[in-house]
């Protein structure tokens, strides 16, 4: 089925003329000699190619294939049908133009490098499926050579839909961000910036899990980039062994890896348990499983279960909302304004209804009336 | 006209979807989960990409912006809406999805290396209005390190076009490539490559001009990539001046720049001249004067005077053939057949009907043809 559909097309996505060059003065106007009246004016400012070029509307959707989906480092080939289906979703729901960029290499400078070099026609970079710690290198170099929005979906974009749902999940347990202890089970990419969104948006108490346990000052084998993580999470985790992290936690953050989180593990949260199990396709734990261990609500990343958290709900809003305002600094203020306008589309939550579908049609306009209201 | 005709749409493509992503079905097959089966095929299996991605129908279209037109050095930015100009032709025309990679760099080391990187999702590598000498170094290092086909519009879309043109018109003045002698002026990157494809043809009698004069042993100032021409251009070209270059000549073709061509230098050449004064927007020599010259056949790049050669007539259907076969070496035998074939698409060529016109809807199936044809 999904290798006829692939098949039948060739690719999910075309490059396709807005204008129409059926006779020779609009060919003229279109291409030579026409077209160099506006060369020569982006000679002078090159600026204006935001006026009468695709760059106000275009997007580089970047990745290096090292973290494919939940596949691991497969490469750019494999990186490309995934791409495409973003570009589809970027188009469809956003009307914004984003064309796949999979790269041959995953040496962090040559992607800057890379990445700053074909910059020129796009209006903002989607950094996708790229392996941490090189994700947060070259997301930080590029936010500092160019000056138009990067934005790395497996992180940012995570963040913002785990927060849309704690928020209509909190609401319905009746707790509160400020009061609640929050177990992230995995610490790639996506962990980091929900921990960090967590954070920024007042929750107090959070632990981290990785492979090899409790992320904390009396680990010996961590990388730098989890060490700096130290100041945000909760001081008491260095006495936590795995056992104590779940204990009378509310809510589980799952961005690790299928089945990692067992019943007795639920069993041990505070009252009315929060399970977001996003790992793709099998959660950290299985609905069924996690509901008769006596969770309250639980959430996946997948569309076969209630509250699909899939952060195709934030990233063509969100672009929108930037390209619409030409935004360079995303900040946590925009995300969690982003998260609020995401949640709020579902006015009345329930336990199997925390999140809007992805094909409501409030999703997008709402995220980005969010974040173009964040820019001052 | 041309401000409003490019303000108004923001650009002149866009980045559209070929599948329906409208149900929950669609979507879990263009996107996560289902698209995780293909990407797995891929990652056994790369050249798959050929069957399940765009890689098979899209072209780079690679420009450093340092040859814009005829405007010379003027960067990424005012090379934007010429791609986007190009991409226009290149889906109208050939059905190809044509993406416009503007670079930040001049260096040709940077360009091939960017290029290789971004290379797996495109069939083809279009490179453009890349100045001479970078460019031969560009395409002749892509040429080895990548599989799919490079062309270098500038030179060989340019070479076959004019192949084209003065195949009919030699016809109409009953003379023989084996016995005419050239005169080419300018040695740029096309006129490099129309001196090259017409030395194949058999051309023996080429005398090739620069901005300093006849191109020839005797010269000490030229560069590596001129030198290497000794070889093919007129050994007699080393006695010549600009005037003895001319003289009984009975094709110009000029791909300098305006007005360098005078009325007394089409006097001196032999009966019934050839005049293809190439040069955009301003001709080497305007057609009234060349005609009041005595020139017997004049075309122009123009589209306001008859025997428009523009190799607009070439990249669209040649790409077409080099896609449907996935061949990657672009022979000179292929682009003589290209040229034919262009030629033939004008049954009964006339003094002001030497070319088919880029409207004409035989141009671009009966190039791709002879290019299917070429590959053994």
């Amino acid at each position: 089925m999904v290798f006829k559909f692939h098949e039948e097309k060739k690719g999910k996505i075309e490059i396709k003329p807005k204008v129409n060059i059926c006779n020779n003065k609009n060919l003229c106007l279109a291409y030579t000699p026409g077209v160099a009246e506006i060369s020569k004016v982006l000679a002078k400012n090159p600026n204006l190619a935001y006026k009468y070029t695709i760059k106000g509307n275009s997007v580089a959707i970047v990745t290096d294939g090292s973290a494919v989906l939940g596949l691991g480092n497969i490469g750019p080939y494999p990186a490309i049908p995934v791409m495409e289906g973003k570009s589809v979703i970027f188009k469809n729901y956003a009307n914004i133009d984003a064309f796949p960029v999979c790269l041959n290499t995953q040496d962090p400078d040559e992607i800057v490098k890379i990445v700053e070099n074909i910059s020129p026609i796009f209006g903002g970079i989607n950094l996708e499926d790229i392996s941490a710690p090189n994700c947060f290198e070259v997301e930080r170099k590029l936010k500092k050579s160019l000056d138009i929005p990067i934005f790395h979906d497996d992180q940012h974009g995570t963040a913002i839909v785990v927060l849309a749902g704690l928020i209509n999940a909190l609401k319905l347990v009746d707790k509160k961000f400020e009061n609640i202890k929050v177990v992230i089970s995995g610490s790639g990419a996506a962990g980091i910036a929900i921990l960090k969104l967590l954070h920024a948006k007042g929750v107090r108490k959070i632990v981290m899990l990785d492979s090899r346990g409790v992320i904390s000052e009396k680990r010996k084998d961590l990388p730098k980039h989890k060490k700096e993580l130290f100041k945000i999470i909760d001081k008491d985790s260095s006495d936590f062994g795995v056992k104590e992290a779940f204990n009378r936690a509310d809510v589980l953050i799952g961005v690790s890896k299928g089945g990692v989180v067992k019943a007795h593990d639920i069993k041990a949260m505070n009252q009315d348990p929060i399970v977001l199990a996003l790992a793709n396709p099998i959660p950290e734990i299985m609905p069924e499983i996690a509901k008769k261990a006596g969770a309250k609500i639980i959430a996946t990343g997948r569309s076969d279960y209630p509250n699909q958290l899939n952060n195709a709900l934030v990233f063509p809003g969100f672009f929108r909302g930037l390209l619409d305002t030409r935004e360079k600094n995303i900040t946590q203020k925009m995300k969690i304004n982003a998260a609020h306008a995401l949640a709020g589309v579902t006015i009345k939550p329930t336990i199997n209804n925390i999140i809007a579908s992805i094909f409501n049609k409030k999703v997008v306009p709402a995220i980005a009336q969010a974040v173009r209201k964040s820019v001052k």
